[in-house]
C-alpha cells in the first residue's frame, strides 16, 4: 500500500478520480493514550490550522475535522480543500488569549 | 486494520511492545501534488511543532521527521517522543523573522 493510499484510507475517503480531484490538505495528529484532554486537543488543532492557513488558503467550511479515539491512541484527522497557495506567507498574529 | 495500526505503518515503525512503549506524538501533514515548495513545507513543519511543543514537551532530538513524496502527494511525517504533558500551555511567542 502506498503512503497516499494509506492516508486516503486513514481519512476514510475514496480515491478521488483525476477529474474531480481537488487540492486537499490532510492532517493527522495522533498520540499514544489519552495524554491530552479533548479541550486541549481542540485548542491545539485550532492553532495548528491557523499556522497552516498562513501558508495556504484553506476552505475551512468545505472540509471536515474529526477526533477519533481508540483504546490506546487518539487521532485528530482533518481533510481540508486548499483554495490556493498564498503568494506570501501571512505574518504571525498572536492568538487572543 | 485499526487506526493505530495504520498510523504505525504510515510512520514505518514496528508496534512497540507494551513494556517498551513510550508516549509518542505522530504528525502527518499531507497534500495533493507539490503545491508548496520544500522550503515552505519545512518552515510550516517547524511552526507546527512549535505549537505542539507548547502543549506537550517533545523530545525533538529523540524522534525523527521526514518528508516523503510520491507522484501526486507530499507528506511530512514526524514521530516524536513526548517527555511530558505540560501543566500549563506555554504562551505563544512570535517567531523570529
Amino acid at each position: 500500500m502506498t503512503l497516499r493510499e494509506m492516508i486516503d484510507r486513514l481519512l476514510g475517503r475514496q480515491q478521488a478520480s483525476a477529474t474531480t480531484a481537488k487540492h486537499r490538505l490532510q492532517l493527522v495528529l495522533a498520540h499514544d493514550r489519552s495524554d491530552l484532554n479533548p479541550d486541549l486537543m481542540e485548542q491545539m488543532r485550532r492553532e495548528i490550522l491557523e499556522v497552516v492557513n498562513r501558508y495556504v488558503e484553506l476552505d475551512l467550511e468545505g472540509g471536515d475535522v474529526s477526533l477519533e479515539t481508540e483504546e490506546r491512541a487518539t487521532a485528530l484527522v482533518a481533510n481540508l480543500p486548499i483554495r490556493r497557495v498564498r503568494d506570501d506567507v501571512l505574518p504571525q498574529v498572536p492568538a487572543v488569549q
